[in-house]
Parts: C-alpha cells; structure tokens; sequence
C-alpha cells in the first residue's frame, strides 16, 4: 500500500481529493483520465454509426453517407434520441421501484414517514380517500398506472403535475407522452437500423421522453420518496472523506433508489444488529454516503442520524472512499457504480453486494431487493458485511483522510423546507429578485465528469462565478457533492458570492448555494420554479432562471436536459453531447428551441465565459419581466 | 439520366442485378461500400464506448480499462445487449401493431381469412369461445396482455406456444422472459452508463430477449398474419425487377408490417380506384414488393394475384427498383427502409409516404396509419399516389430491367403449406432425413449485407454449397429475396443440389431451397422444426437442423439470433457482431453456449469452409440420432 501508482491524474476542484488520489498505490479513474485522452473525432461529432453489419460507417466529408444512405443528420440524432431513451429508462425504472416499494408498504400498513407529501400527491392526484394506506396505495397505483400504458395513450399525471402554461405549449407540439415505459421502447426502435431518418422528428421525441423523465422519474420519485422516508429538514451535516468513522462497520452505499433502503437502515441501528457488531469489535453499523442515494440520504438525513454518517462524495470519489480502507462493503442498486470500484474491491477486500439486478456487477453478489423477504435480506446483508469486516480489518491498512470536506455543509434543502425557511412563501425569495439583491437563480445540476477540466472543475467554477454575479445556485445531483466538498454549501462561503448576495446570505445565515440533493431533485428546482412562476403569474421560460449541467455524464443526464428543455429552460453544458456533426442537431438545440419551448443549448467549456454568457439570459429575462 | 455514375460497386450474387446497379446514373449503397471500406477497428471489434461524456473511449493493451473502469467485457456486453434489446423492441412493435390490427379488425366484425389458423391459435392459447370475433378479439388481448406485463411477471403464453424441454430449460436457466416490452425497456436500462458490468448476467438478458422476440415476434406475428389475411398457398410466381409493369402505377412496399395494408389491398383493386388510375393513363395500381412486406406478401399471394405485381428484391436492391424509373411511390412502414432511397426519390419525383412514426423518413410524409381512419387513409394515399403518377410519368425516363429474376420461383411455403404438400404429416420428410436422401435442414435466414463478398455473395455461394451437400434450405428474411432472384427457389435448381436432394426435388417437383418468405418467418421454421422434433420426441438441439445468418445486417437479426441460441441450435455468422474484443463474449457464445442452451455461434466467412462445418454438425447430429 506504500507506493504510489502514479502522479499523472486528472485535476480536481477538490484540492485535498486530487493530493489523496495522487498518493494512493491504486489505479483510479482519475489515472486513466490521461490513458484515454486520445479521442475519436467521429465519436465525439456522432458521426460514427455501428447499427448494423456493414458498418461502422462514419461520415467524412468526401463520405457523407453511410452504407446504406444515412447522412450525419440522421447518424447524429439516432444516437442521440438511443442515448435520450436509455437514460429516461434509467429515471423511469427508478420511479417504478419507488412507487412498487410505496405501494408494497401500504398494504403492509408499514411505516409511512411523510403523511403531508402523501396528502399533497393525493391532492394533486384528485385521490379521495380516508385511509392512509388506502390512499398511498392508490397514488402508487396512479403513478404506475401511467407508466405501463401504451405509447398512444396519454399519461394522466402529467396534466396534473405539470405546470399549465407548459402543458399548453406541450400540446401545441404534439409532445405530450404516453406511457412512459413505452415512449423509451418506441425511442429505442425509432432509432434501429433503417427505421427513422428524420432529425426534427427524433429530437420532438427527445423532448416528449424529457417531459416523462421529469414529471415521473424527477419530480414524482422525490414525491413518494418523501411519503417513504420523510421530507427533508434544513440543518448542518458534515461531508467528505472525515465522515468516515473506522470504529463502525462501513457501507458505503451508491444508487439512486433509496427507498430499497428502508428496511436495512432500520436493522442496521437496531439492538441486535449492534451487539453482533460490538462482538467482532466495532461501534455498530454506518452508512457512507456516495452518489446520488447517499445526497438522497444526506437530504434526509435528519431522520437517519443514527445510521448514517454522512456523505463522503460523489461518483468519482468513490474510488477515494474505498481506498480510505475502511469501507467495508458496498451496497449498490443503480448506477452510478463505476466498475473500476470492481478491483478496489478486490484488492482491499471489501464485499461487494448488488440489490437490483440491473446494475450487477462482473464479482459483487447479487442479492435483488425483494420486499417481501426484506428482514430476511437485511439479516443475510448484515451477516455478509460483519463477515467482510472480520476477514479485511486489521489486515487492510487505513489510510484516512480526515481533514477533507467540512463539518457543516447546509443540507435538507427541498421546496418545502426552503419555503418553510422563508416563512412559508416564495414573497421573501422573489422581493429578493426584484429588488435585485439576488440577480437571479442558476440551477447547477447533474453529474460530476473528470473531462471538462478535471473532477467537478468547471461545475466549482462556474458555481464561484456565478455567486460572484449574485446569482443564487441551487445545486442537485452528482455535481451537490463536489460543491459541498469544496465547501461551498457552508455559510462562510458568503464570502465568495457578490455584495449584493453575500449579504442576503449573511442576514439569512444561509450559503450562497443550496444543495436539494441527488440528482432526482431536478424535479425539485421545477417545483421551485413552477411556484414562483405561478405566483408570477408568467411561464417558466419568463423566469431570471437559467439551468447548468456543467458536467453532464451520463446517459440520464441528457434525459434531464431534454426536460429543462422542454420546460422552456436555457441549459448550459460544459461538453457538448456526441451532436456536433450535424448542423440540424446543433441548430435546433441551440437556435430552434427557443421559438419550440423557450429553452436553448448553451456550450461553453469555459467558466467565465459560461456565467457572463448565463447572466446576460437571466439579465435579458428580468427586462422581460420588468424588473 | 445517361451517364453512369460510377461502376466502384460492390459484388452482388446477382450479376444482372450487379450490371444494372453499375450502369446507373445515380449512386446508390453499392456504390457507398467501396467508400466506407475503411472500418474502424475499436468498433469492429465492440470495444469503443460512448456512453458518457467522458468518452469516447477506446480498449487498448496499454489502456484496458475506460476512464470510468469498464474493461472489454463490460463495454463489449453492453454495446450488444443494447442492440439486441433494440432489435427485439423492432419486432415487439411489429407483434404488437399485428395483434392492435387484428384486435380492431374484430371488433367490426370485418374478413378474417384465415380462419383456421385463428382457431389454432385459440386452442393453443386454450380459449374456447364460439364467436369467430370474439374469439380473434381474445386472442389478440392474449398477445397485447403478454407484451405490457412488467418484467416481474413472467409472459403466460411463452410455456403455451413454446417447445416443451424448452421451456423446461428455460427455467432452469431462469430466462423465461417477463413483459417483453419491459424486457426490452430492461435491457436497455442494464447497458446504460455505469450500471450492469456483468457479461454473463447480460447475455443471459439477450437469450431472454431471444425468446421474446422468437416466440411473439416472430412465431406470433406470422400466425396473427395469417388469421388477418389468409394462409400461405404454394403457388409458382414471377420475382425480380421484371415484375415491375410500367403500364400501373407502382407502388413500391417497405417494412414488416403487413396487416397495415389490408384496406388499401382492397381499396386499389376497387372500380373506383381503377377508374381514377385509368383516367390518368394507368391500368391500375400495383404493388411492387420489397424488403419483408413484400415477402410476405409473396407468400401470400394466392390471396392477392390482382394487386400484387410480384416480389423485387430486397433491402439492398430497393434502390435499383427505384432506379426503373417505373416506381411511383413508396409506401413504408417499418425497416428496412433504406436512407439511401431518399435522394434516389428526390430525383425520380417518387412519393414517399410513411405509414409509422417509428420509421419517418426524412423527407417523406407521415401518414400514420389508423384503423378508425383507414378507409379515409386509403383514398388520401390513392390520390397522393395518382398525383406522383400524373407528375412524373413521361417526365422521368424508365429504365426498366425485363430480364432480371425469374417467372416461376416456388412460394407460399409455410409450416402449413408445406406440411400439407407432404400428405398432412411430417412423415415424409422425417423419412427422407432417416433414409440419408436429405442429410439434413439448414434454415438459411436474416438480412442481406454487402460486406460480405458482397450484396448476398455468402448467402448464395452458401446456400449452394449446403443444396451440393444434400442439406435442404429453408429460407426467411431478405436472404430470400437474394436468393430467389438467383434462381435457387425454381424447380430447376434441383440441378445444383447434390444427387440424393436433386432425385428428391425432382420427384416432388420443388426447388432445394424453400422459401417461406419474410424474416418474421424464421418463427414459421421453429415450428416445423418443432413438430418434427416432437414427432421423433426428441429435442431441437438434437435435430439434423442449423441455422445460418450468414449475412445478418441489422440489430434484428441479433435479436434473431438470440432466439436461435435459446433454441439451442447452431448458428452460423459470415460477419461476427461487435463482440471480438471481449474474449468472455467470444468463449460464451461460442463454446459455453452449448452447455447453457446447446447452441453455439459459428463465425466463418467462407462459403465452403461454413458448409463444411455445418454438415459436420448435422452429421454429428445424425449420429446423435442413430441415423
């Protein structure tokens, strides 16, 4: 463990993360930022298409189309719209298993820790019903009612969750989605080999799956997660690699699904889980926090205070959260679980176990979540990592890093415990924007990558610029996790915002940039934004509000972009998407959109020139507004 | 309209078809081979990834991990797992809108032709109700129930229509599929970034979506085909670019999905119809066959001798029918719809008209077909079609092409047929297998290609290679098309086969190879398959059968495949997929496979060397069998 395996790492925004990396004796992501730094230029432009035999085609100038006549229009939205489909399937199949395991609870009469959030769905749903269980199984069934119905049958919810003025706009260009699951199958073959050709048709599809990613997977799982697992409480939390406690057994959980969860943060922190802990030598059971489930937990965190440490970071800092050496095992449901954890945990011998089977990987146990056996399965993973605490303690090294993050990050932020912050009203927040103390709202969201300057680099950047321009960031996803652990979520970092902002922080006692966690709380700016709006009396792309997915990573993330699209939302990107060798992609992301929905693509890779670009929206919307 | 455009075309089995293609003035896909020659060896061999925003990355030897850590293995699997889930999404879609069709075709009591085989499907499916509506309404909701089951339920008629020991080690595998819509919805989800990293937990997936797309896809569709528009009859029937008759207006078929064109049969051989074509200087109408809807429609010919012209070509040829100069439309539906034909219509004025949104092309009309409207649908595609006639006919010169393809090439083989030919029992036929005068059956199915040696060279050369060795040929999928225009489905082709199958051919008047028409038929070949295995109680691994791909194109015929493998036969490749960078995916598609399921992959690109090792396997089967 002594010798290093290599200094040649990518950058972080994380300063003590990078020096971490640089000095661990295994190789991480980070090392192979450099190994894979020669690109393909026909990769990176779309242009490269491998549907079917005769290929790969790719499109060059003197060969501009493929074998059997696709041109790069046609190559650049197929992998486009594939991409756009994977990643809603990814949300959708999300929000059925959070619904499943509501429903599940219900008729268990088991613990339902967010009753207001049940009473609001059921409002909302026009759900009628005395009964607590009763009505929480039949907003599941609501929600999952949706999800299964064909393609050519509209979904019901989206009616009544989205915000009118958009659902307008949404019939107008015929986007409004059927059953969600279906609109990713119909995604996936309208993009097959010799299926569709046509690049407006395709990106119209985009949007409808943006619309169903961000009614279903964004907004309502947040929704039900909160009927499950309680609503989130503002309070401070610590984060960053410190949270680690080596006395306990340590899990480090990574997913986004909390809700399979439940039963095992429960056992964890009981009685008898405890004394088999204290019987091989440890404090009892934490769970880490990585990835999006560990921000979900994070948020939430005011009822899981007992189990739950606190989180350590985002994707790309769990390899630094397994080479600490002192996680034990790691429970993972849903990506993103980078398979290079894979021979980490190997060599440190920590136990991998997988709950949902999609996200198995090559040597971790799969063990798919199953509510019916829970106990059972909570007893056999608690046996299985005391087990792996027993064989790996003491033999693999420690190597903490105790001085990294802060002990008080802000956290708990969502629309209602932000609402309730400001005295149960938006009036507060928008005399705000008025009056111009704060300019105007930038919503960073998404993953964390390692390739648009280095780890969270440009997502760090941009948020600083952006406080300095006295825009308020609210923060949700992958990139909340490298932000709070460059300390930007503490109240100290007023410091770093604009007069005008800093001193709105100060008088509030609040950070200039409010962390409503994973990823899945996109759907939670919308309700934001909706309520403003709505108190406005204006449509969301009316609004000095502008959306950063800095550091988009995945497949997901364009599937939520595809939905701030469709909300009429300007969306920055760090990195362009695989589009740029198609001029109609590119036009219609960036120039078209705004006579579609309002909503525009902006790319730039640059941070100054990101929020000078971002402030002149937001500076032209409060014109429109008058203000 | 004189000058060639350039005579760098790619082989074709066809010379006339190769001859006519390089005298044209245009280019075509043929000519595109030569220019996209140069392959990409990371996408060749699977191992490029461009999942996230990372990416792309490329596995070397100095770097066999991706930024994120996915090794070959992990890259490879997904890239494949994605498309057979999209190619088994093409054919879901395509059963699904046959049962949609059936269903509302019952429901106003409107001609059922086949009434016989509505019947066998209900007592398979064990529906007893004496209604003929009723009972196709029952068994179309059997079908549409099956494909929207989540994937947590297992589908109800797979044990019912499946082989028996089948079935039974399908679940000792635990791949009997779930709702093969979410099936497909799953598979994607899996492959999306940072999610599944298990080759074998994800090509287990595609055998599951293997017997999705086999048994409802393929076998379903072909007999809800049948109950809407009437059993195959043997007939002798005209194919090739001579069928084309200029004195019609042509309209040209593309796709997969026949039952959409059961009102517009009917409506273009009405008075009215006729009347408007003749007071423009047409005949009529026609329709003019291509890719696998025009297949089918060969096969069921006897129905429709007054509108059907006869079948062309297949994918690849679909240019070259244009290019006549004759085709006043294209009416498509599905894939495989060339891009390529698009600039070719631009040219020749031809009406593009899409009759699905999946397969919009881009300069083409959406016509979206619906059954309610259908009738209205019909006149507005009958007067859009007489429009293109009276626009460019005596404008755009023809260059019509009388000698290609033959007038007496066998069809209308199915399961059916072709049992009743033999007396109404397999008998015969199991006899001759016995009796060594057939060595045994290759099913000879899939795509045309032209990577290959060329547009269907290795079908061809094989397909002869296997009839010289005594092994009769099945066909299904455009190889058929290829085939039949070479002249390998008349009766004189009994000359190229080997003694024993010659005397056999000549005995009972047929072709060595039987062609039993499109790619939705390789479900047709299961079941004969099927009942000769049942009738010698034995299972199909055991079978003197293979199948050959041997120029598979598309992500369809992955799915395709996937159905043979769970069928446990041996599967024969002139192209491997994307796979050969992961020894795992190699070892277990070529070796493992055959403890898994008993059938095995088989990559070779020669035609006497695949022969050879094809008879080698049903020779071994035959020893198996004591024969």
């Amino acid at each position: 463990m002594n010798q290093c395996y290599g200094c040649n790492t990518c950058k972080s925004a994380d300063k003590p993360l990078e020096g971490f990396i640089q000095s661990l004796p295994m190789e991480t992501s980070h090392h192979r930022v450099e190994k894979q730094s020669t690109k393909c230029g026909f990769g990176l432009q779309g242009v490269c298409c491998r549907l079917c035999a005769n290929g790969p085609c790719r499109i060059t100038p003197s060969s501009p189309r493929g074998i059997c006549g696709a041109n790069a229009d046609t190559i650049v939205t197929r992998n486009f719209l594939r991409a756009v489909a994977a990643g809603s399937g990814c949300y959708i199949h999300i929000v059925e298993n959070t619904a499943l395991n509501l429903k599940n609870t219900a008729k268990i009469k088991g613990e339902l820790k967010g009753i207001a959030s049940l009473d609001h769905l059921a409002d909302i749903f026009g759900i009628k019903e005395d009964d607590v269980y009763a009505k929480a199984e039949k907003v599941a069934d609501a929600v999952l009612g949706d999800l299964y119905k064909p393609e050519y049958v509209p979904m019901e919810l989206v009616e009544k969750v989205g915000y009118a003025p958009r659902v307008k706009r949404w019939k107008e260009l015929g986007i409004m989605p059927g059953g969600a699951k279906s609109e990713v199958f119909k995604g996936v073959v309208k993009c097959s080999t010799n299926l569709n050709s046509d690049p407006v048709d395709m990106l119209l599809d985009c949007l409808k799956l943006g619309i169903s990613t961000g009614v279903y997977g964004l907004t309502l799982t947040n929704l039900l997660n909160d009927v499950l697992l309680g609503q989130p409480e503002l309070r401070m939390a610590p984060v960053g690699l410190r949270v680690i406690n080596p006395d306990y057994i340590n899990i480090m959980i990574t997913g986004h699904q909390h809700t399979i969860f439940v039963d095992l943060q429960e056992r964890l922190i009981s009685k008898e889980a405890i004394a088999k802990a204290n019987a091989v030598g440890a404090k009892g059971f934490k769970l880490v926090g990585c990835t999006c489930v560990g921000q979900d937990l994070q948020l939430r965190g005011a009822h899981y205070t007992e189990v739950f440490d606190g989180h350590a970071g985002n994707n790309y800092t769990s390899e630094a959260i397994l080479a600490t050496g002192a996680i034990d095992a790691v429970l993972s449901e849903f990506n993103c679980t980078l398979p290079g954890i894979e021979p980490i945990c190997d060599e440190l011998n920590i136990k991998q176990i997988c709950l949902d089977d999609v996200a198995k990987k090559a040597n971790a146990e799969l063990l798919k979540f199953d509510f019916e056996n829970r106990e059972e399965q909570s007893d056999i993973i608690i046996d299985k990592v005391i087990e792996s605490y027993k064989e790996r303690r003491g033999i693999v090294p420690l190597n903490l890093m105790k001085e990294h993050g802060n002990d008080h990050s802000l956290t708990g932020v969502s629309e209602g415990s932000l609402k309730a912050f400001l005295g149960g009203s938006w009036k507060p927040l928008i005399d705000l924007i008025v009056a111009g103390e704060i300019k105007g709202i930038a919503g960073v969201v998404g993953c964390s990558n390692l390739t648009a300057g280095g780890h969270d680099v440009l997502t760090v950047d941009l948020t600083k610029e952006l406080i300095a321009r006295d825009i308020i960031v609210l923060t949700a996803g992958c990139s909340s996790g490298g932000i709070e652990n460059c300390g930007l979520m503490t109240p100290e970092a007023a410091e770093l915002a604009g007069p005008k902002l800093k001193a709105v922080c100060k008088k509030l006692g609040i950070p200039p940039v409010l962390n409503f966690g994973p990823c899945l709380a996109i759907g939670r700016l919308e309700i934001v934004a909706t309520q403003i709006a709505a108190e406005l009396g204006v449509d969301l792309p009316q609004l000095p509000l502008v959306l950063s997915a800095a550091q988009w990573l995945e497949e997901q993330a364009l599937a939520d972009g595809c939905f701030g699209l469709s909300l009429g939302l300007p969306l920055h990107l760090g990195l362009p998407p695989f589009i740029t060798g198609s001029k109609t992609v590119v036009k219609v992301l960036t120039q078209d959109m705004k006579e579609l929905t309002g909503g525009q693509v902006i790319i730039n890779s640059d941070a100054i020139e990101s929020a000078n670009i971002l402030e002149q929206i937001i500076m032209e919307k409060r014109i429109g507004l008058n203000i």
